[in-house]
C-alpha cells in the first residue's frame, strides 16, 4: 500500500500491509499502526519511519534509496522490476532485505509466550532468554526504562523488563483515532479563546492515557516530555495544498478527493468554497512553514509562545497521577521539558508546570510528588549543565538531537551521503546508531559533569536510539549515567549490554 | 518589484526598483543585484536577504511579518493599505521604517568620496571619518579583513580599509550572467563525465573571478571557501515545479509561463515536451530535496561525494594566483573546507587541492605558496579542534551556523519565536546579532584553546556577520583571535570596534 489510508482500507479487510512510502510523517501513524512493515526510499537509523517502526515494533527498512516510488501510480519500480499495489512483498527487517514474493513468518517464540498463546515450559527458546536476563540483571548497574506513548506499548516494554518509561512523547496521542481533528482546530485557532476550547477537549484524552502508561508501570518512574514537534507537522503539507489549489483553480473543480485534505478543510472557518476554505489553509500552513524544521519553532519554544499547552498537559498529568494515587499506586511523574538550550527557558515552564500542578492538587484533594527536568539535546544544554541543574531535578540526554546538532547532519537527509562517508571510512560507524564516543561523547560528559557539579544527586539518563545498542550503552555506562531508556523492543538488548558493560569495567580494573 | 526577473526589467528601463519577496533564495541575487533595497516578511540577521544584501550594501528589511505578500498578484498589504507593483516605497535600513511614499535619498559623502564624485577635500564628514579610523588602526590588535565575492566588493571593502579577504563564497560566482545554466547542467548530468564537461565550462569564469579578488587586493591574504549551498538552491522551487505540472496536466497547457523554469527545462535531456522535461526535472529535484537543508548534503560533504567539483576550484584558484604571480603579485591564497567536523573530512579535501595544486603549478611553471585550512562552524568541529589543528593550516570560525547548531536555531525560521524571546527576557539579544559568549562563545574559546595547542601559530579568524558587530569584536579580541572578516560596509565599524576592544582592555588592566 501505498498511502496510510489504504493501508487502513485494506487491513480492514483483513489483508495484511505493508506501507510503502518515500518517507513516512506523523500522520501515517494509522496506517503504519495496521501495517505488518514498512519500507522507505528516505532516511536513517532515527528517521520517523524507524523509531515509529522499531516503537510499534514492526519490521521497518528506510533509506533504500534504489527504490523509484511513484505514490499517485501507486506502484515502485526498482532493478527493473516494477511492484504495484497489492503485490506482495517480504521483509528481513535485520538484513534489510526486501523479497518480492510472499514468504511464511511468525511471531518468534517470546513474543508468542508474552502475548500468551504459547506456555513459556513449552519454550526452549524463551526459557534461555528469560535465564540469561536475568543473570544481566544481577550485574547491571545502570537502569533500564522505555520509550513508550501509549498504555500498551508501556504494558509491553514492563513484560520486557523495563522498570520506568524514559520517554513518553504526548504529541504521538495527539495523533489517535479522531484526534487529529480537534489539534488541527487548536492549530487553525486565531485567538487564544478558541485554542483554548480545544485543548479543553483534548484534556481528558491525555489524561486517560497517562493514567494507563502510569497503570502499565506499576509505580515505576513515568518521564513525559511536554509537546515537541513543530505545529505544522499535524496540518496538510504545503505543496500538496499548492497542488490541490491549482488544479481547483484550472478546472474548476470544487473538492477534493484527498480524504485527510477534505477533512481538515472542513475546518477552516468563515469561507464559502473548498476552493477558499484551501486558500485560507495554506495561508495559516505558509504561516507555520519552515526552511529546516528540525531547528524550528518545536520543543520548549512551543511551550513558551503557546504556554495554554504546557497548562494543559500538565493538568492532565497530575489528575491522572492523582488518580493513580486515589487508586493505590503511588506515581511520581517526571515532567520533561525538550529542546532547552538556555535557563530561562527551563525556568519559565517550570513556573507555569508548579503552579497548575498546585491548582490540579488542590482541585483532586490529594498531594503527589513530581519533578520537573529537562531533555539535554542541544549543545547549548550541555555547555551550560551547571546552570541548568540549579533548575532542573533530572535530565535526559536526547542523543538524536544531540546528535544532528554536533554534527550538523539532519536524521531525515543523512542518507544521501552516508553512505559515501563510510565507505571512504571517513566515518566507522553511522553516529545516529552507534553513539560518536569523540564528539557527541564530549558533550555528554561535560553534561554529567557539569550537572552534578551543581547538583550530586541530579538524576541523568539517556533516551535516544542509542539506548537499544549494546557499544553506546557501554559509554553511557562508564559516562556515569543512572539508566537507560530503550524503545519496548530493544529493552532485552539494553539489559545485556548494561551487564556486559558493569563486567567488562569490571574485568578491566 | 515581487520577482528578481521584473526587477532587472525595470531597472533596465532606469527606474529605482525595490526587491518585495517572502524570502530571497539564491537565484534572486541578479534582482538583488539591480535593486536599490530589499523587503522580505521572513527571515533574521542572518537569513540570506540580511546577508546578501549587506554584502551588496543594500539597505534591507528582513522578517516584516506583518507584510502579507502576494507575489502572483504582484502585490502585498499592510495595516489595511495594499501596495501594488509599481507604487513608491522608502526605506530606513538603519530603522526598519517603510513608508509608502517617495522619500528623496542621496549616498553618503564617504561613499561619494569613495566613488570619486566627491573630492575629499570637500567633505568634512569623509575627512573625520578617515581620521577616527586612522587613529583605530593605531591602537587594534585584530586584523581586518572583508566577506567579498567578486572583484568589485573586494574593491570597495580594500578602500574601506580591509587588508585581506576572509572569505569569498565561490558559490556566489555561480549565480552570474549566463552561470546558472551551465551548474544547473552539471547537477542535471547523471555521469561524471557530463560533470565534468559542465565543470570545464566554470573553471575560467571561476578562474577570473578570483584574479580579479587577488588584484583588488593587491597582494593581501585570500581565503576562499569552497562549494557549500546544496545543490537543490540551484534548480527551481519543488513545490513550483509541482504546482507547474499540476497545471499543465490539468489544462493540457505546454509551456510553461515562468522563464527562469523554461530555462532550467530547456536542459533537461532526452523529453520529448515541457511536460515530460518538468517530470523528469522533478525526479532530480526530489532526489536532491532535504528536508534539513541547513544539515544537509552541503560543505564538505559535497565536496567529498563530488570531488572533481574541488578539483575544479582548487585549480581555478591555483592558476589565477599562478597569473598574479607572474604579473608581479605574490598572493597566497587559503583554501578553506566548510562545514569540518571530522578529521578525515578536511584530510580527504586536503589530498585532492595538494595534488590538484602541484599539478597546476607544474603545468604553468610557477611555485607560489598557499595555505589549507578550515571552517569551525559545526560544534563537532569545535570540540575536537586539536585533532583538526593537525591538518589545518588556520581556522575561521564561521559563527552564523555556530549559532544555528549550538542553539539548535535556523536562521531562517528563528523570526517565529525570537521576538517573544525578547519579549520575556528569555534572551538578552538576538545570538545572530551579537554573540552568545557564554554558549557559542564557549565552542570558540574550546576551539581556539585545542586548536593552538596542537599548532601554536595557527592563523585564527572568523568570518560570520558577528565580525561587524562592536560588542562580538571586543568578545573576539579577548579569545585571542588574529582577525574579524566583515562584510565590505561594516568594516570600518570593525576597525573602530577592535581599538575600543584593545584600549578597554587596556584600561582594564
Amino acid at each position: 500500500m501505498f498511502s496510510a489510508d489504504t493501508a487502513v482500507e485494506w487491513s480492514q479487510q483483513g489483508k495484511p500491509v505493508i506501507l510503502v512510502r518515500r518517507e513516512t510523517v506523523p500522520d501515517d501513524i494509522h496506517g503504519m499502526f495496521v501495517s505488518q512493515g514498512i519500507l522507505t526510499a528516505t532516511g536513517g537509523m532515527t528517521s520517523h519511519a524507524a523509531v515509529v517502526g522499531r516503537q510499534m515494533g514492526k519490521p521497518s527498512i528506510v533509506g533504500a534509496g534504489a527504490l523509484d516510488i511513484n505514490e499517485s501510480a501507486k506502484q515502485f519500480s526498482v532493478g527493473g522490476h516494477t511492484v504495484k499495489e497489492g503485490d506482495f512483498i517480504s521483509f528481513n527487517g535485520l538484513t534489510g532485505e526486501v523479497k518480492i514474493a510472499r514468504v511464511a513468518s511468525k511471531p518468534s517464540e517470546i513474543l508468542q509466550v508474552l502475548a500468551g498463546t504459547l506456555p513459556a515450559k513449552q519454550s526452549d527458546v524463551y526459557q534461555r532468554f528469560e535465564r540469561l536476563l536475568t543473570w544481566a540483571d544481577k550485574y547491571r548497574r545502570l537502569g533500564i526504562r522505555a520509550n513508550a506513548d501509549l498504555p500498551d506499548q508501556a504494558e509491553l516494554a514492563y513484560q520486557f523488563g523495563a522498570r520506568g518509561i524514559g520517554l513518553c512523547r504526548t504529541e504521538h496521542m495527539f495523533f489517535g483515532e479522531g484526534r487529529i481533528p480537534i489539534v488541527q482546530r487548536m492549530i487553525l485557532a486565531d485567538n487564544e479563546a478558541d485554542r483554548r476550547k480545544a485543548l479543553d477537549e483534548l484534556l481528558p484524552l491525555q489524561r486517560d492515557d497517562f493514567y494507563g502508561v502510569f497503570k502499565a508501570m506499576r509505580g515505576e518512574p513515568v518521564t513525559i516530555r511536554t509537546i515537541d514537534p513543530p505545529l505544522h507537522e499535524f496540518l496538510p503539507k504545503r505543496e500538496e495544498l499548492m497542488v490541490e489549489i491549482a488544479e481547483m483553480e484550472a478546472t474548476g473543480k470544487k473538492t477534493t478527493r484527498d480524504e485527510g485534505l477534505r477533512k481538515a478543510l472542513a475546518l477552516v472557518p468563515g469561507a464559502e468554497s473548498d476552493l477558499d476554505r484551501a486558500k485560507k489553509l495554506l495561508q495559516r500552513v505558509e504561516q507555520l512553514h519552515e526552511f529546516n524544521p528540525m531547528l524550528g519553532h518545536r520543543g520548549v519554544r512551543l511551550g513558551i509562545t503557546y504556554p495554554e499547552i504546557t497548562e494543559m498537559q500538565t493538568r492532565a498529568i497530575i489528575e491522572a497521577a492523582c488518580r493513580s494515587h486515589k487508586e493505590g499506586t503511588r506515581v511520581v511523574p517526571e515532567i520533561m521539558i525538550p529542546l532547552v538550550g538556555m535557563v530561562k527557558e527551563l525556568r519559565d515552564q517550570k513556573a507555569i508546570v508548579d503552579r497548575v500542578a498546585a491548582e490540579t492538587m488542590k482541585a483532586q484533594g490529594v498531594k503527589i510528588k513530581y519533578l520537573v527536568g529537562t531533555m539535554i539535546e542541544v549543545p547549548r544544554g550541555a555547555l551550560i549543565a551547571d546552570k541548568i541543574a540549579a533548575d532542573a531535578q533530572f535530565f535526559s540526554f536526547g542523543t538524536n538531537d544531540l546528535t544532528q546538532l554536533t554534527f550538523g547532519f539532519s536524521r531525515d537527509d543523512v542518507g544521501k551521503f552516508l553512505k559515501i562517508y563510510l565507505e571512504k571510512k571517513i566515518l566507522e560507524k553511522d553516529p545516529f546508531a552507534s553513539i560518536d564516543t569523540e564528539g557527541v561523547g564530549s558533550l555528554v560528559r561535560t553534561g554529567v559533569q557539569l550537572g552534578r557539579k551543581t547538583r550530586g544527586d541530579l538524576k541523568i539518563g539517556i533516551c535516544g536510539e542509542h539506548a537499544g545498542d549494546p557499544s553506546s550503552v557501554h559509554f553511557f555506562h562508564e559516562a556515569g549515567l543512572d539508566y537507560v531508556s530503550a524503545s519496548p523492543y530493544r529493552v532485552p538488548v539494553a539489559r545485556l549490554a548494561a551487564a556486559q558493560a558493569a563486567l567488562s569495567v569490571k574485568v578491566g580494573d
